[in-house]
């Protein structure tokens, strides 16, 4: 047989962690039932666990917590907290939720995207947001009431705290809601040594997008709501969220399953083990490639962006890609210049590395 | 350490079939990448076994298969499919479309649903779907595109092929699709004992939401377009479909994984198994309640609605309902008539029913 | 040449009052260039004499005034002002805006309508309604937040004010709002003899679409808005009404054409002087309806529900219809019993009645 | 009496043409009922005029012409008559559809807008707009359906018939809608010295907003669609175009009214005589603001833009703002060059121009 497909792709071209595999299975084979929608103590204790670890205090007020299915649901239901159909959001113009999204935050909120150039290494600033602004109140303009940053960006760079706070002064300064999409958070948070808390609440961040499926489950983000007045009903009732969380298709009825992988990814800092991991196989895959012989004393490949997580920017020989893609599936990133992306993964090892650089000095010799 | 929770809540309170588990691990065990979005092969696999089991030969045209996470996705991608913003979907006054999925339907598609009232067993028919569409070319009604009925009904209940034909057949006099939500589509069959052709394409069903989660799934399932102008493009490119299953926030990254479970209840008629054992044990346990004693020669309880599927409804005690839930959660249907539903699942087991049925016996006897 | 067309069929078949065009021309002819979307003093005036009419107390708080074109657009501007996309709004099943205004309130807003039953004469009351709200708090459910009724209803039947009252109360009760879709609102105040604020403002009435196109207004109605707290601001910026009566198409830049037209209608109670007679040419059409001779001692005709205001409904024999409605068009409201509706306008004059009542007996001694 | 308020703020702060008054008020004055939405005769006349005027034989097939209150109206009907919710839509960034009609689109439609960056002259061109059609077939990014532009810019500017037919050929082969926001199509006409079908029909526009109000009409555009494809029933019913008309909030009730306007402007081309006056005074005060006295030498002013139609844009010194929009309000551009914009209308007169420069003078002097 075969062996089995390995790449470079995506961290959702991998499988689960055997870690979380074992917990599904566990909770799978206990024979029990349970309340389904969420009112689970699965769900219970995942949500306590959250609030322990992003909260400075247990007298902080509980984060809204809500596990949903993907990534996309996730930035959507976050976009549904924050805004009302007439707003619009902030976002940079690389970012997963104007790229990758479809029109989902469009038809499905009914609100404007707004984007802004990135600089060379994915980021957004606040000179440049702070122009977007100047027509708030401003009844013919859709109104700008958010703004979406991912960490890390999709080049795999990292903002850093100092750069949060910036943003997320911005924001408070104009009255919009900061907003962070954390499909890969974990391998942030591993890149700049910190804790989950250092980038999100401690610097002001209002509501996060926090990704299971590319840390290694199964399926499963969660959407993480710290400011209190996202909660706040307009009218003694329940908090919206509740409602739009189910409006959004996002709600699992056998939601214990989301929260088990949550659980086991969260408690004890596992989620460390995993992000350094990834974050780590592409230093190593970063080092790899710098030391590739060079052809009449130029190098054949350029490493584009700063390597700060997961993920390796580099433009290759146009005519490497077919081979080597071939071999190790991943993206051409910008035909235009021969950029791709090599990610990696949870599970990427250190001879998956070595086969795709000897295909790489192969290529070289030929 | 306390027993494990049993009810006879709902069908998505159980938890996983082992067989489905097993399949899980394997997949996730294999190492093996895929390639994201369901371009991976385990999903086309599921796609062809749905084509052979659906259609009644190979050289029919294929359907198109989208694999979702849940229920209301299934439907709202369902509606999208069919319609334009300016119709109106009609279903039942009882329909999990109008009384359990919010307002997603509106939301997301800006259809209009219309509810048509049911009989005592939670069927409508052609007659008064027929009231319903006397507007349609008037400009200022919405516009009525697509009738849709769930199979087995909420009350458990099951159409006849002769029903399911009749309503075929009016839908396709005024144009209308034809959409079945099957979230419990192979408890319908095993009560039929029939094949899933017989009460899908063979009736001339246009599109179908298949359950997966309550038929003992992790998290799954499926819609499925068997009439070919659905998936026909307005522009000679890709069908809407494909766009629409993203947008809807239902297209799962890591997608074998729901592929694998269908796969797995699917191949060799495995559905089977689960689906006749909860009707079986719903049929048990209405015998059960049957020959529970009588008091002064009048039952205590009354069975409402046909017991078809894995559902029963009966008429209790005003005040069993609380003792009763405590021990075995299940919902209170109609609290004016104290009408309750229980619902048995692949995992309930005589001892569930001996534990059920001798506390009403206990109650009696107080 | 031929006469020019007359009907019976709705007073938007009419045209415009002289007073109204007076005013437009005279504004026209004026060469004043005016600041455009309402910021203009024509709006201006008219919106204080708005607030004169009626609030009980020139202290009282300004209500919020939309000028909008046309009734769906305030009908949408109206559940807009009131809800979340999660939300619903009751209505009656002959309502307006369920059964005219297309799927507009859906697409536009997100939220679901839920029709009630209602009575012989066009009304709804509080028991039914009441009924529909009992998964408040349920996050499965469209949650109800808005009541709407028509005053006068589609039947042009007049809700007392103490029926109003009722409704009033059983909205506040669950913490919903209190529409009132006044597309002919005059002629409910004729009707009843009473002030415009005896059937608004008085009785808890939230937010009033007012009508101007059906009053002899060439084009105009207005959103009203009287409970403040639905022009409150979520951030301590501007209310959110501003950015929807532009969002939703409704803001018109010459808007002072619209404003000059209530303020013609509404200055010194001059709309009485309309609805007084449409209300008045219904009465006498119904009293020369009720003395047409019998056959064989049984009336041919049946007037079928109060008259009220209007609008007059009434059973004719079958082939009565085609010859009648060419020469007057008029609706068949309901086929299957041949009842037709007669509607009055601002231009219904004792003539257009003769010839009418001239051609039934011409009919009749066929 | 205080002097009526003159502006050169923009063609919509000016009131209405004599010759739309006058028939208007014959209309009203008639005594004519008329049926309601669109099936009266004034509308027919007028559609049966704009398939003469747009086509260029009596045998081509008639263009769908549907009469809407404003010019968002116009602009959303539009993008719904080509495109799914999935779709996106290609605009200039300076464009109205973007910047002054807040997130309609996306909210009424569920579409993208996509801005593209315009030259000096504010229009946009066939290379940039290719760069944004890279990802048509990829399920993950909105599709590009539909490209629109603004015919004249938003900076007074005329594309060339030319540059239109470039558009057009390309919007063909990417099989997108080619789409003319023509709130000004009349001046651009009048600019070009041409037909309306030599820069419409005779370019291969798909579907045209046709503006009135900026033109002297009360109220009221027409969107025009030419292209047949969009006027085909999904079904083998009546196009979808006759209900998106009144779901998207615009159909009138009096529609005569509006159509009376269009009769009135297209017949004998009377709206040459208008558009030629605006754009002429336009001229006039670019040729007296050029004539406008130095000051050591220098010009105090500058014209930013080629003056093509009816409005100039022109840097002032920033202190003058204040005290000429006193006297004749016009609108700042750009706040940080003091970019301002003085718009001409039909009745701009030369006393007006005189005034305005002298005032100008005065500060020069001063």
């Amino acid at each position: 047989m075969a062996n089995p497909m390995r790449t470079f792709a995506s961290d959702n071209y991998a499988g689960v962690l055997p870690e979380i595999m074992s917990a599904l299975t566990e909770e799978a084979q206990s024979g029990r039932h349970a309340r389904a929608y969420g009112h689970d103590n699965v769900t219970n204790e995942a949500r306590l666990l959250i609030h322990e670890i992003f909260n400075s205090s247990p007298d902080d007020p509980l984060p809204g917590v809500h596990f949903v299915f993907n990534g996309t649901g996730a930035n959507i239901l976050s976009i549904m907290a924050c805004t009302h159909s007439y707003h619009a959001v902030i976002c940079s113009d690389i970012s997963h939720i104007i790229c990758d999204e479809s029109s989902s935050p469009e038809t499905v909120t009914g609100v404007r995207l707004i984007s802004i150039p990135t600089d060379e290494n994915g980021k957004i600033n606040v000179d440049i947001i702070e122009e977007k602004l100047d027509r708030i109140g401003d009844m013919h303009a859709a109104q700008p009431k958010m703004i979406t940053i991912a960490q890390p960006t999709e080049y795999g760079t990292v903002y850093t705290i100092d750069e949060l706070k910036q943003i997320s002064n911005l924001a408070k300064k104009h009255n919009l809601y900061f907003h962070v999409d954390g499909a890969r958070l974990f391998n942030a948070a591993s890149s700049l040594n910190c804790t989950l808390r250092d980038i999100t609440t401690a610097v002001g961040v209002d509501i996060l997008s926090l990704g299971g499926t590319k840390a290694g489950l199964m399926y499963g983000e969660a959407v993480i709501i710290f400011n209190q007045s996202l909660l706040k009903s307009d009218d003694g009732q329940d908090n919206s969220l509740k409602y739009r969380h189910k409006q959004v298709m996002q709600l699992a009825s056998k939601q214990r399953f989301i929260a088990i992988q949550f659980l086991t990814l969260l408690k004890n800092d596992f989620w460390k083990k995993s992000s350094e991991h990834s974050n780590g196989m592409a230093q190593l895959l970063k080092k790899r490639l710098e030391s590739l012989p060079k052809k009449n004393d130029k190098p054949l490949i350029r490493i584009t962006r700063p390597v700060e997580t997961n993920a390796i920017f580099l433009e290759i020989p146009r005519d490497w890609y077919k081979p080597l893609s071939e071999l190790f599936p991943f993206y051409m990133w910008r035909t235009k210049t021969s950029e791709v992306r090599l990610m990696c993964s949870f599970d990427t090892t250190e001879n998956d590395i070595d086969r795709f650089i000897n295909k790489m000095n192969e290529l070289i010799q030929n």
